[in-house]
C-alpha cells in the first residue's frame, strides 16, 4: 500500500482526482495549480482552523487568500449559515475566477460546497475533508447541501470540487467518537459493495480504530474507489448512486427524531444499516456479522426509543420517497445492495416497532 | 406568422420546447404531460395569480396543485424569498417527482427557478412567463436566482425549464411601464444578433405599445429564436451567451446605484445599452437610431445622475468582472454584438463622466 495514490472521478470535463497521503498539507503539495485563479476563500470551523488553516496557507503561498470560520456542528448546517458564506464572497469581491476550498469535515464540505454552487451561479471549489466521515464520503461526488428543519439535507446542489485533497494526518486530532462515526459509512462502502473489503474490516476494525496509518490509508482508498467508481456511473442519481444510501433511509428518520447534533450522522447510519440489513431479511449470520463490526466501530446498532410512529413520519419526508412509496437500499447479501420500492410492508412495519 | 409556434432549445437531454400563442393557458393545453409526476407547486405573485392562477389549474384538471403567492417587485428577490418557497415545498411533502411552476414576470421565475434548482438537488420546473420581458427573456435559458445586498443575481443557478409557457394574452394586463421594460430586451436582442430585425422594430415599435398581436408574437418569437440559439451553443456562459449581456454591465450598476425596485430592471437594461453604444464607438447615425428606439419604447436613454463614483464602485462587484478586468458586451455595428476585455479605460471614463 503506497502512502501516497490518486484516483480519479471520471465525469468528462468534470473528472478530478482524489490524492489521498500523509503530510500534505503544509508538505508542499501544489494546491495553487487547482485554482481557478489566483484568489481563495477558505471555509473552516473553528475547531479545524486552528489546526490546520496555516498550513494550507503555506501551500497558496503567493495566492490571496482569504478564511472564514464557521461555528462547528451539524445544528449550523443552515441555509443562513451558506447566506453567511455568501456575504463573504462578497464582501471579498469575489469574482467567477475565485476558488471556495472547504477545509473540515462533512458540514464544513457541504455548507462550503453548496455557497461555491450558488455564487455567481457557480464558482470553483476544492475540498480539503480533515475528519474520516468526510474523507471516506461527504467530500467525494459533489453533493451539497443544508438541511431544512423538517428534513436533512433537503436543500442543495449537485457541485463536483475541482480536486479532493485527503491528508490523513489530519485523522490523529480526530476525536475518538468522530473516527467511530466516519468508520460507519466505511463499513456501508462494504456492506454494499465489497464482500471482501468486509471482511478485512472484521479483520482490522481494531487497527482502524488505533489509528493504524496504513489500515486508515487502505480503508480510505477503498471506499474513495468505491465511490468514485458509483458516482462515474450516476452522477446525479437517476439509479445505481441511489446504493450509497444504505442505511440512510432509517438514518436519517432516526437524526430526524433525535434533532441534528445530538447524534452523530454516523452514529444513525450504523443503527439505520442494521435496520436495513433486518428488513432485507439477511441471513442471522450475517445479520450477527454486520452487528459485531459496527459494536467493533464503537457504534450503535439500534436507534434510541423515538417510537414507530415517529420514525414513520419522519420517513414520509425523506428524500428517497417516490410517488408516496419509500425507496430502500437493501442487502442481497454481505457486499451487495440493490434498490427497490417493491417490499411487503408488514415486514417494515416489524423492523419499526422493534426498533421503536 | 402563425398564431402558435414552438422553438426548441437544443441541449442534449435536457432540450425543451418554447411554446408561444394566444388562448392557451384555461384552453385545454396539456401541460400536465411536461410534469414530472402527478404534484406540483405553482409559485406566483399577488398581482398575477388573482389574474390567471384559476386559468393554469384548469390545464393541470385531475392533478395535485398546490400554491403559494409572493409579494411582487424585484426587492423581494431574495434569498428569504426563497427560502420561503422552500418551506412551501416542504409543507407540500414535495418529492423528487414534484414540479414547480414558475407563474409571473422575471422576479417570480428566478426565485421559483433556483428554489426548484435547490430544492432536494433540484426538481423539474415549468416557466409560464407573463411579462414582456420574462418572455422574450428571463424564462429562456436556465438561469435563476437572487438578488444580495451588494449585487444583482450573485446567488443562483443554472437550471433549465421542461417548457416555457408563453400565452400572449396576459400581455393584455401589462402596465404600460412593465411592458416597455420587455421592449429594452427585445431591442437589446436585435442589437446584438439581427440588423433586420432591428429595423422591423424601427417600423412596429407603435403597434408592439398599441399591443398589436401579431406584431407582439413576432417580437416574442424573434426574441425567443436568437436566445434558444445563443443558450444552445453556450448554456453556462463561457463564452458566446455572454452578448446577451448588452447593456447590462452598465444597467446592473444603474440598478445598484438606484435600489432594486426604483427603476425596473428594463429601464436600467436601456439606459446601459445606450452607455455600451457610445463605448463601442459606434458612428453617430446609429447611435441616434438606438436612441430614437428607446425613445419610442418608452424607454430612459440616459441614467440617472448617480455619479461616475457610485457607478465606478457599482461595476466592480458586476458579476462580469474578471481577474480585476471588467468584460463588456460592445458593438461592432446595429445586430453585431463581441465581448471584449480589452479597451481604453479613458474611453469607459468618458462614458462615466458624460452618464453620471
Amino acid at each position: 500500500m503506497p502512502v501516497n495514490c490518486s484516483i480519479d472521478v471520471e465525469l468528462g470535463e468534470r473528472s478530478y482526482p482524489i490524492v489521498i497521503g500523509s503530510a500534505l498539507l503544509g508538505g508542499g503539495f501544489d494546491l495553487g495549480k487547482h485554482l481557478a485563479g489566483e484568489d481563495c476563500l477558505v471555509v473552516s470551523n473553528e475547531t479545524v482552523a486552528a489546526l490546520y488553516l496555516e498550513r494550507l496557507r503555506e501551500d497558496l503561498e503567493g495566492r490571496s487568500v482569504q478564511s472564514i470560520s464557521l461555528p462547528d456542528g451539524e445544528a449550523w448546517k443552515t441555509l443562513d449559515t451558506v447566506s453567511r458564506v455568501l456575504d463573504s464572497l462578497v464582501a471579498a469581491r469575489a469574482n467567477r475566477d475565485t476558488t471556495v476550498i472547504a477545509l473540515g469535515g462533512g458540514v464544513v464540505g457541504d455548507i462550503a460546497g453548496f455557497a461555491a454552487a450558488c455564487y455567481m451561479r457557480g464558482v470553483a471549489l476544492i475540498q480539503v475533508p480533515t475528519t474520516l466521515l468526510a474523507q471516506v464520503d461527504s467530500s467525494v461526488g459533489g453533493k451539497t447541501g443544508v438541511n431544512h428543519s423538517e428534513g436533512k439535507n433537503l436543500i442543495g446542489a449537485f457541485h463536483q470540487p475541482r480536486i479532493v485533497l485527503i491528508d490523513t494526518d489530519t485523522l490523529g486530532t480526530l476525536p475518538d467518537r468522530e473516527l467511530s462515526a466516519g468508520l460507519a459509512e466505511v463499513i456501508k462502502h462494504a456492506a454494499i459493495a465489497d464482500a471482501g473489503f468486509f471482511a478485512w474490516l472484521e479483520e482490522n476494525i481494531g487497527a482502524l480504530r488505533q489509528r493504524d496509518a496504513d489500515a486508515l490509508a487502505h480503508a480510505i482508498r477503498r471506499c474513495c474507489e468505491i465511490k468514485a467508481r458509483v458516482v462515474a456511473e450516476d452522477e446525479r442519481e437517476h439509479g445505481r448512486r441511489a446504493l450509497l444510501n444504505f442505511g440512510h433511509t432509517f438514518g436519517h428518520a432516526i437524526e430526524h427524531c433525535q434533532g441534528y447534533g445530538e447524534w452523530l450522522h454516523g452514529d444513525a447510519v450504523a443503527a439505520g444499516m442494521m435496520m436495513a440489513a433486518r428488513f432485507s431479511g439477511l441471513p442471522e449470520a450475517d445479520i450477527a456479522r454486520l452487528d459485531a463490526l459496527i459494536t467493533a466501530a464503537g457504534l450503535p446498532t439500534a436507534p434510541p426509543a423515538a417510537g414507530a410512529d415517529a420514525m414513520r413520519e419522519a420517513m414520509g419526508l425523506d428524500k428517497k420517497a417516490r410517488g408516496g412509496r419509500l425507496r430502500f437500499i437493501l442487502l442481497r447479501a454481505l457486499g451487495d445492495a440493490y434498490a427497490t420500492a417493491d417490499y411487503d410492508p408488514s415486514r417494515l412495519e416489524r423492523v419499526l416497532e422493534a426498533a421503536g
